[in-house]
């Protein structure tokens, strides 16, 4: 069942998951498409966003955000069009960067929209290297990380929406930039299109040995997106003065319960003393909300002179939204992942 | 035996102490006073510091500083007294802050040395209050802790050095302050004489539960130089983007193993991640040695205004400074602990 103009699909939570969200964790809805009040707009998703984060607002556990109610539509990032407006700042055919979640429609008195404008060039960047993600590792990177020429910068998840900023960002600082990531076919690209200067596969033996071999000076920025084995292989080898921006813990998300022992609680704490290291956690829009501007005026002009290269995996349908978050959990995009909720232009009813 | 103009005594590290350091870990030995050559100095020891940091110096674990080899004197702060001199800058008599170590008398040529003056008002202060655990307290709040008016901010090991000058300061710049300390005695210190507005006994039951009917609001920043069940208590405690500046682990000095699971790791990198904290760790010397002015000016200011009140600790006696150390690892000391090497003027020959 494709987008039509009379039925709204929506894709709420149905149950919490216990460890991996499942497909019995996500329940396909349908119903009226909803009409704007006044001050109103409709909006019509194009582009529905899937990141890590989504796993977080499956659970009730105390977060940073609220978590997603049982019954209510998927939290996300969406970029759409205005489809019937009351609200004189969002005309019909618009293209606008929305929270509208995972659905075809939903309706908005433009609080937190941004509008993309008639035509943007690529109007699914927003949700990317241009939105939330490329925020976070840039913002994450320069304003934690504070990187120097010569440093080392060792980027996990280095071909996902996040790293492949960080490291990008990373090298035209001037640092040395090692990146891991699961599979060879990850790596190469890491290397060969985003220009890392190495990058490790996770999924091989040593990892530890392998990284000690690859940064030879030390580590002075690690960015954790990742946590685990991959922390674990990071720590023994950070330089003192060392910054680790915290933006996330992928391996953890599915967890259920906390690690065998033994407690390194203290072997971190003592570490970040005696190393006097910096960790640090962000979340992009509440610590840095006022500097989206700054930050897309410089991405933009950097994406255009062909210094930030950028890959989108588009998962085809709203349908198949749930898969493509339980893969992304375990690795298997290529890119930056999107769902096409809708075609650009509305079908005729 | 107590000081002599002739003999000069020190106590070297005999063996690596396994976990508690034990009597049989030191030795006195003595030997000649040796004599300055061109550009030296001849130092005579007044008083020693006595500071947690030194546990670490015995073990040759990996840390910021070397540690001391066996059969050499034990490092530490001293306050000294010239005694012979080739060095214009530090004519006979005058009081001199020092890094000589366990011993009465050492040679310099002047590196690294701070003068005193000829008659300074508490030549100990500049071991405590004015020396490395005042400026330790003050840099670490202030730089790295940045209390607001208004936050609460909380202090482990409320009435040592360190400890009494977070505190003090946190409460001039207006924030609500809840130390922790071990005994009803220094409880009643840091409230009565210190001014904090609450004092919790971590040798009571129910350490965590008390801790968070003290700090209804959480807890904005906690300055950490214990570790262990402490820090357990405060962990869920801590607000959105509170700040830990990291200065000590004292509970963990002795630790001989990594305590039993279940690996509580990943459960600090999630909070720091989901609470968007902050953990800084920092060694004074290395990180704010260019500062130590304006922290002394502002001290002594501090302290002749009746605004910070500074208690000692004085084991008499060279050959006592093992068991002091030993002692103020479990935390038996009442201030700032020093020891009193020889006395302010030389005794005769």
């Amino acid at each position: 069942m494709s987008q039509s103009p009379s039925i709204n699909r929506r894709i709420v939570l149905a149950a919490r998951p216990h460890g991996e969200p499942a497909d019995s964790d996500f329940r396909l809805e349908t119903g009226e498409v909803p009409k704007p009040g006044p001050g109103q707009v409709l909006l019509r998703t194009v582009y529905l966003s899937l990141d890590p984060y989504m796993r977080g607002r499956m659970s009730d556990a105390p977060s940073y955000a609220e978590p997603v109610q049982v019954g209510q539509p998927m939290v996300g990032g969406t970029v759409t069009r205005v489809v019937a407006s009351n609200h004189p700042d969002f005309p019909v055919g618009e293209w606008v960067l929305a929270q509208s979640g995972w659905q075809d429609y939903a309706l908005s008195d433009g609080a937190g929209l941004l509008r993309l404008g008639a035509k943007p060039q690529h109007p699914s960047y927003s949700l990317g290297v241009l939105g939330m993600p490329g925020f976070t590792g840039y913002m994450g990177l320069l304003d934690i990380g504070k990187p120097k020429a010569g440093e080392t910068v060792v980027v996990a998840a280095a071909s996902g929406a996040v790293g492949a900023v960080v490291g990008q960002i990373a090298k035209i600082h001037g640092c040395k930039v090692v990146g891991i990531a699961g599979g060879a076919d990850k790596c190469r690209y890491v290397v060969d299109e985003l220009g890392f200067d190495d990058c490790l596969d996770h999924k091989l033996p040593d990892l530890a040995g392998r990284l000690a071999r690859a940064v030879p000076q030390g580590i002075d920025v690690y960015f954790e997106n990742v946590g685990g084995a991959v922390f674990d292989a990071v720590l023994p080898l950070l330089n003192p003065r060392a910054r680790v921006p915290v933006c996330g813990l992928i391996s953890a998300y599915n967890a259920t319960s906390q690690p065998e022992g033994p407690d390194r609680l203290a072997l971190l704490m003592r570490t970040i003393l005696t190393k006097r290291l910096t960790f640090q956690g962000f979340i992009i829009f509440n610590e840095y909300a006022h500097r989206y501007g700054e930050f897309r005026d410089a991405m933009e002009g950097l994406i255009q002179q062909g210094r930030i290269k950028y890959r989108e995996d588009v998962v085809e349908g709203l349908e198949n939204a749930p898969r493509g978050l339980m893969g992304l959990l375990k690795g298997e995009n290529a890119g930056k992942r999107i769902v096409r909720v809708g075609p650009d232009e509305q079908p005729a009813a």
